[in-house]
């Protein structure tokens, strides 16, 4: 059976108390938050050291297609119950409890029980270009593996979402991701 | 400039008490609620009848899967302060009150006032399959207009996130929408 994957932002931090944030996939089983960081990973080593992490549900997509671009500073406000950070951006976040780790070569999982949680901004619906700025990022990570016609044909379809139903913030996101395509581009030709 | 533009559902009732929904890109402008139904629509002759409509932010996006594949009843619950009914399924709604009506041969604007609003579920975080949801849905609605190889490839790109994260919900929808690619696909063999 598929289960459904949210796409998150998880904020952790090491034991000196460097923060960290990485976009991730999550999953909700009983209650609890599921996470498969790949080996080895900072937000991996982090959440072992300090038991702790922070679960940030965004709309903001700068901040997805910000982390695979080389932007990974973002505001960041403290955690109510536990010691970390939450996203400023954040419409809602959880502060976790590592409650079970089981290991693995390549993406240990992590069951993560809620400790605290609350609300900052209202969900104001869908909006496809967010959709589309999720893709492009999801593309933009794995640009050493595709051929170039693959990844012209989908930023050419994604754009049409955003030419339809983008604001200022998924323009800027969409505008970094396609300098990531063109200076893959420019690096690729021969 | 271009302005964001939200995927919701709208819903409003005839002046005898006869509910309607419908999926409706929106705007927010200056806390008003902007919508331009096209003409001639039943949302449209609701609205100007009773001065009333109700915006659900969804995220169950069997829906608007639904409404083009004609399945259009969807649990409705009363709204608090208008005569009206909100989906049950929304995660917030907002009750509104026409405000501004600005008439045009094909869609004219109607600017809502927001009368009361209230948030029933909380916001899980964007997931890629019911955007994914959302895109077929919008292919779907315009299959007459599209060759059948455009259609199969939009499908079979927007088939990977549904397949690494879909729920039970985006799995629902898109066996909708893929019976309705199906049977226009049959109706269009020579």
């Amino acid at each position: 059976m598929t289960e459904q994957i949210f796409e998150t932002v998880v904020s952790t931090q090491a034991s000196e108390g460097v923060a960290h944030i990485a976009p991730m996939g999550v999953r909700y089983q009983a209650g609890r938050v599921v996470l498969m960081p790949f080996k080895p990973s900072t937000t991996l080593a982090n959440i072992v050291a300090t038991r702790h992490a922070v679960l940030n549900l965004i709309t903001d997509t700068r901040v997805f297609a910000g982390c695979v671009t080389g932007r990974r500073e973002w505001p960041l406000l403290p955690a109510d119950k536990i010691a970390g950070r939450r996203l400023a951006c954040a419409l809602h976040h959880v502060e976790l409890r590592l409650d079970e780790h089981i290991d693995d070569v390549q993406r240990p999982v992590l069951r993560m029980a809620r400790v605290h949680e609350a609300s900052h901004a209202g969900f104001l619906g869908l909006n496809r270009a967010q959709a589309a700025v999720v893709e492009g990022a999801v593309l933009v990570s794995r640009l050493r593996m595709l051929p170039m016609d693959k990844i012209d044909a989908e930023m050419a379809y994604l754009q049409i979402a955003i030419d339809k139903t983008a604001g200022p913030g998924e323009l800027e996101a969409w505008g970094w991701l396609q300098d990531a395509v063109a200076a893959h581009r420019a690096k690729a030709a021969p």
